[in-house]
């Protein structure tokens, strides 16, 4: 799986378990071939007819890691594929996959419900790790709406509900970049102005949230909560689901807010960051309080997946970057995400060490603080 | 041409006829050195005093690639490549050059209106090749604005005339992103503000369409003949004529617009897109209806191009990449962009293979949907 | 230093001196370790608790590339390599460094006012070198607030001052992508508008210049001083100051202004760029008087600038490519932006050789025009 020639020290760095600071439960449930297809794509349609989401980066890898795991050849074609998964069962298939990962500890957004996802405490037995949870703001808000009465509920329910969770929880997250985009007013809004909008909100409560003075005031709140936990938050940047503008995702646009952040001492996680893994890079060098996803979407982007790390390490600090895996849906995804993570850092270190640009010391160290230090440290593991 | 040590199904795949799905005529005039160094710069004045644009990525992959084809030593100097382009003469020239592109069908764009560049049949002919038209809205609305004596004429004229010309055509194109950018409100306009926009418009009918809502206007009468006969809309994105904001090129700003037309069915596919690629494929990736270049602006990068294939292929599915040269102006551009996709997809492949990351038989497949096999189906050739 | 089996010309071309138009003074003072840590990053603050801004790609790289010079072995630990730093004094260090960077004239931005800065005759003689001055607006309009007496002096001032300051200098340089974005109105700004934001700016005319109309005036007085006197103006852009919106400093969004300056023929000089090289370079491709760093961040990048220098090659004609270093504060910059600057263009020439893209004559006379021969020319050498 690494490049040869690597120094043991650096294999065996590279070989370690991983702290998994960004993913999310897996499907339980059996199956059928047009269920996996959605699943491996972040779009939320089939492929067109005569194509299939097989024929994709994601595709091709999940052929060639995660096959040899349920006992197939690497490269087997898709109906064999999907035909051994049923064959061997969800839970095995979990299982397997989960376990293969190498991981010590998920970090799991459990903000998407649905009985159908492993819990946190369910993907950590899976994959013979720790778990531990991140708790999603939007998540929160979506519950405190539809239970509040009135604009004060909703205000004090936030706080209260947001306290409460994250007493179980080792970070907060939010989704503010597919509901707003990320050049949002960074500033706390005024009081009166929540409850106006709240008033509203309360008015349909089971829309999605999508409005401006009270993403904000969530993100407000979330952070004060942090601060007083002492928690990280992270912050979903990059693409994702399409519903949002790609380009108001880029998490330069968040810079405002990273400013406003830092005299709080609240660290901001940037996870994800695709396409735009340098600036969020450059955040993290900037800002003292600012980390990201070491080399982003890695399970999505497969073989492509070397170049990206590459440029997280143009600019970033090697005590900012973190490995997640953004696994989500199917157990394939944190295997993908931990095989590619392996490889393209030990592309990147190989590379280094070749031209003697590092140490073989230095480049074992590093690996170590990628894979599963620097989370150490910043969640408090 | 190709790198060594390639499997011979996926050589073979790879030297296989193309299907160029973006060119433009090129000059059928004897050209001056002055006249040529200004076809291959994509700015319209002449290099700066003491420089040439031959000192430019293309200007190096001509010299390379194309002074074979007219009986040279590679790395001929600039003035014996003109020179001996002169002695040839132009029409021995682009048939030298289309031949050697390898192409059986190119999709021409006979949006620029000049009696010095060749037709589609005659692009075909030239490179021995069938030929096949695209539309280019833009063009049909300038000659509408000729003739229109009111603003319903002009409404009608724009229908009719993209009708007529749709028949035997095999997709349309808009060029807003030069004329607007790409983040216009992508809603369809309403009928009376067409009208009080086209009656500004036919008070001065000659001067090129920079106009936001008759160029949404046009749009939406686009997307309703392409839906009508079944046709993709291809879109420009990325860098190109200087005239335009560079940064509201970015496909990514299209998403809204390729939201409104999902329901709708009709194909969108994005046009260049560099160094936008990432952006593009993620749009490919999201939405059914979308596809994109497959590494853009070959011809211009040169020795460069194999990087915007790789950073295509991170995330696009590979039954929505097609080839397309961008050939205009000389023949030279449309066998630079055929060899550069031949190079730099057997790059990709030949890292993939060598990783074990991807199988032959798939590489093969791949290579061939991306030449010609995904242009066939979506233009239905 | 460079990758073996260059031919003898291209390696003798990529050593011989290069001129550096993009650098700053480097301290005098004898540093600590606290302050040496800062002066390697571009944030403001210490690196968090447990860490360190050595754990960086520029700390790696000076480990790797300096401490030779100090008489180190390779991948000195950063308290050897801090000690040895103070055991030999600044002068001595930056006497050693500067040197060994290779470089025959130093193009130094004055203004940053800092008695502690070398100024550029002496950064020239701690480099064996020769030094030209780079005189930056804003360093001038700040001198002209604190002693205008009115609207009317200032604006005159601002011009007799440049002018005068212009006399000795080879260019002119604007920070306004740090202050404004580059995404400002580019239309040169009305004498009454002007006055009315000079009254309001002599009320307080320590603080640091951020009014748009202001510096619209500030680059078009600029201008003017650099047509009269023929010289080119270098505009900043890409990261750099964290107070800055990183996503307003693309040099895509300074398209306007650009297009505003081309028929006056004063050349415009992008600086850095970093990560939008690929929209530096389409400006240069597209407009005559437009140039480029050859590579952004080569110091702050370390051993990922290789790619950077190649994203710069895509579209850049390569007479419009220039070396810059970017140092600035400690002398390591200076030469690790020559090291990695060498590097990166070597392994770019090779592969072009080893793929047979251009020839060795070729790949000799363009590493040497962008080494200096570019900067002779447009700096009038």
């Amino acid at each position: 799986m690494l490049p040869v020639d690597l120094p043991d020290t650096v294999r065996d760095a590279l070989l370690a378990p991983l702290v998994d600071h960004a993913c999310h439960g897996v499907r339980r449930d059996e199956l059928s071939r047009a269920q996996f297809e959605l699943l491996i794509n972040e779009g939320a349609s089939p492929a067109p007819p005569g194509t299939t989401h097989f024929d994709t980066p994601i595709g091709a890898g999940l052929r060639r890691w995660c096959a040899p795991v349920l006992d197939l050849e690497p490269h087997a074609p898709p109906a064999v594929y999907v035909s051994r998964r049923a064959e061997l069962g969800s839970a095995e298939v979990n299982r397997r996959l989960l376990r293969a990962a190498g991981v010590v500890v998920f970090l799991v957004d459990t903000g998407v419900e649905n009985v159908d996802l492993l819990s946190a405490a369910e993907m950590g037995r899976g994959g013979a790790a720790a778990a531990e949870e991140i708790v999603r703001a939007e998540q929160i808000e979506q519950d405190v709406a539809e239970t509040a009465q009135a604009a004060v509920d909703y205000m004090d329910g936030l706080g209260e509900e947001l306290t409460v969770r994250a007493v179980r929880a080792v970070g907060l997250k939010t989704v503010a970049a597919y509901r707003l985009g990320l050049d949002f007013d960074p500033s706390r809004p005024s009081r009166g102005s929540v409850i106006a909008a709240a008033n509203r909100r309360l008015s349909d409560p089971k829309r999605r949230l999508d409005e401006a003075v009270l993403l904000r005031h969530l993100l407000w709140t979330a952070v004060d909560v942090a601060r007083e936990r002492g928690l990280p938050i992270q912050v979903h940047t990059g693409f994702g689901e399409c519903e949002a503008d790609p380009h108001r995702a880029d998490p330069a646009r968040l810079a405002g807010f990273v400013r406003a952040l830092q005299p709080m001492g609240v660290p901001v996680v940037l996870l994800n960051g695709y396409p735009f893994q340098r600036q969020a890079a450059h955040l993290a060098h900037a800002f003292p309080h600012v980390y990201l996803d070491a080399g982003p979407a890695f399970a999505q982007t497969g073989a492509g997946s070397a170049r990206l790390m590459e440029e997280s390490l143009e600019l970033a600090p090697f005590h900012k970057l973190l490995f997640g895996s953004g696994g989500r849906g199917v157990a394939e995804s944190c295997l993908l995400g931990a095989v590619h993570f392996r490889r393209a850092l030990g592309k990147a270190l190989k590379a280094r060490l070749d031209e003697g640009e590092w140490s073989a010391a230095d480049a074992a160290r590093i690996a170590h603080m990628i894979g599963s230090g620097n989370a150490r440290r910043i969640y408090r593991l």
